[in-house]
C-alpha cells in the first residue's frame, strides 16, 4: 500500500495537464536563466524540466533527437560540422558524433543544464568529453554575432519562444544563421506543439521564410511534448534534395520518416500558410 | 476566485494520466456494456468517455472521423454503401453522408451511446435521422453472421479490445468481414495507440493480414487520445490505389494525408512485422 502518491504535472493550459507519477524528485534549483527539475518517473525514467515544461525524459528522448540531428542530415552536401545552439544535455551533439561529424560547436547558456546532464544522464551527456565536440558556456546568440566561422548545419535545439529562448525565433537572428552557414548548409529549429504553440512554429516559419530561399517544415510524434505532435522547421539558400545514400534506422527515424513527416495535416499547413 | 476545481482524468497507465479540466458533469450512467460519462471541459468542449477513456470531445473529434472515413473513401472503386460496426455517436456515418455515400448500415450495441450523442452531440448525432443510415441497435458480429448483404466499406469504429470490443479484433470475425465486402471493397479499424496499446495493433494487424491478402496500418495525430498518436488498419482483397479523383480537405485530412499517414516511424514498423 501507498500512502503518499507523488506526480509531476506539465500544464499544457489553464485546463489540461498531463502527469507523470514520480519515484522521487531528485533536484530543482532556480539558476540565473530558469528553473531547473529533475524527476525519477516509473513510466518515462529519469525526466528533465525547465520552467514547469518536460524536456527530455530518458525513454522517448530519441525521438526529439533523432528528427533534430538526423533528418536534416541526409538533405544536400554529406555534412561534416555543426553548431548546435541550446541542446545542453548532449543530446543532440550525440547524435551528431553517431552521424560521423568531424567539429561541433555546442553553445548553451546555462551552465547549470550541461551538469545536471553530466549527473543525471551521464550516457548522453557523455557526448562532451568527445575530442570533436567543443561545449561553449555562452549566449549562442552573442557566439555567432562574434563568430567568423562556418558550419554545415546548425541545430537550434531551444526551449519554447518565452524568456531566454524568446531571441532564438527572430529574424535578426536567422539572419545571422543565414551568414554562419556553408554553402548548400542547413539550419534547423524546433518550433514547438503545432496545436498548443501555432505561435512558435508560426514565428519560427515565417521568420525563416523571410531570409531563406527554402524551407521546411516536418513533424514527429513525441509523447512527452504538449499534445503528442511536435514541429521542427529547416532552412537552406539551397533547394532541399535527400542525398542518394543508405539511410540508417533510428529507434524512431528511418527512410520512410525521412519521406513522410513533411506530409501536414490541414490545420498546420494554415499556421505556416 | 474558484473555491473548487474539477478535472477528469484518463489514466494511460498506472503512472502517467491526461487532466482535462471540466466546468461540469453532465452525465455518468452505467449500461449493460460499460460506464458512460459526459463532461463539459473548458479546452475541448463536450467530452465523452466510455469506461474511462475519452472517445470523443467536440474540439477534436474531426479528426478521428476524417481518418476513419475519408482516408480509406479515395482508394479503390469509388464507394456507395458501408457498414459502420460501432460509432454510436454518428460521427463516422456524418463523415459517409459528406462524401455521397447512398447505403449506410450502422450497427451499435449500446443504445445508450445513440441517445447519449443524441442529447449531447445533436450535430453529429443527426446523421441518424438521415434516410440513407439504417440504425441497427445491436451486435455487430451478430449482425454480419445473420447477414447477406455487401458492402463498399466495413467501418470497425469500436472501443479498445477489451469489454464489449474484444471480439471485434478476432480472426473469425475479420473473416466475416471479408465475406461481406464487395469486390475490391476495404474494411478499416481503429488499431490503438501504438505507444501504449502496441497490443490493439497487433492484434488488428496480424488478424487482418490471417485473412486478407493486402493491410496497411496509417497514423494519426490526435491529441486527447492515449501519447496523442493514434493508428488504424486497413485491409482488401484488391490492392490499395488511390483513386484519381479531386481530394476534398477536412480540417485534418488532405490529399498530403492521404500519402503521408502510411509512413511509420520506426518503433511501429517493429510492432507489426
Amino acid at each position: 500500500m501507498r500512502l503518499i502518491e507523488n506526480w509531476f504535472s506539465e500544464r499544457y493550459s489553464d485546463n489540461l495537464q498531463l502527469s507523470f507519477r514520480v519515484k522521487d524528485q531528485l533536484l530543482s534549483i532556480k539558476t540565473d536563466y530558469q528553473r531547473i527539475d529533475l524527476f525519477d518517473t516509473y513510466d518515462f525514467g529519469k525526466l528533465l524540466s525547465i520552467d514547469g515544461t518536460v524536456q527530455l525524459t530518458e525513454r522517448d528522448e530519441y525521438i526529439y533527437h533523432e528528427m533534430i540531428t538526423m533528418l536534416p542530415y541526409y538533405f544536400n552536401t554529406k555534412p561534416e560540422t555543426a553548431l548546435i545552439i541550446g541542446g545542453g544535455d548532449g543530446g543532440a551533439a550525440k547524435r551528431l558524433l553517431k552521424l560521423n561529424f568531424k567539429n561541433i560547436v555546442n553553445a548553451e547558456i546555462d551552465r547549470n543544464v550541461v551538469e545536471v546532464s553530466r549527473k543525471y544522464f551521464p550516457e548522453i551527456a557523455s557526448s562532451f568529453d568527445d575530442k570533436r565536440v567543443k561545449l561553449i558556456i555562452g549566449d549562442g546568440i552573442k557566439y555567432i554575432k562574434n563568430s567568423n566561422e562556418k558550419f554545415d548545419r546548425i541545430i537550434i535545439d531551444s526551449t519554447d519562444p518565452v524568456g531566454p529562448a524568446e531571441g532564438l525565433f527572430s529574424k535578426e537572428f536567422y539572419n545571422d544563421i543565414k551568414n554562419h552557414l556553408t554553402d548548400g548548409g542547413i539550419a534547423v529549429t524546433q518550433s514547438g506543439s503545432p496545436y498548443y504553440q501555432e505561435k512558435a512554429l508560426s514565428l519560427a516559419y515565417k521568420g525563416l521564410s523571410g531570409v531563406f530561399s527554402n524551407v521546411k517544415t516536418y513533424l514527429a510524434f513525441i509523447p512527452t511534448y504538449p499534445s503528442g505532435l511536435w514541429s521542427f522547421t529547416m532552412a537552406s539558400e539551397r533547394a532541399f534534395k535527400i542525398r542518394d545514400e543508405n539511410v540508417i534506422n533510428g529507434t524512431y527515424f528511418n527512410k520512410d520518416i525521412l519521406a513522410g513527416s513533411f506530409y501536414l495535416p490541414e490545420f498546420v499547413k494554415k499556421i505556416i500558410i
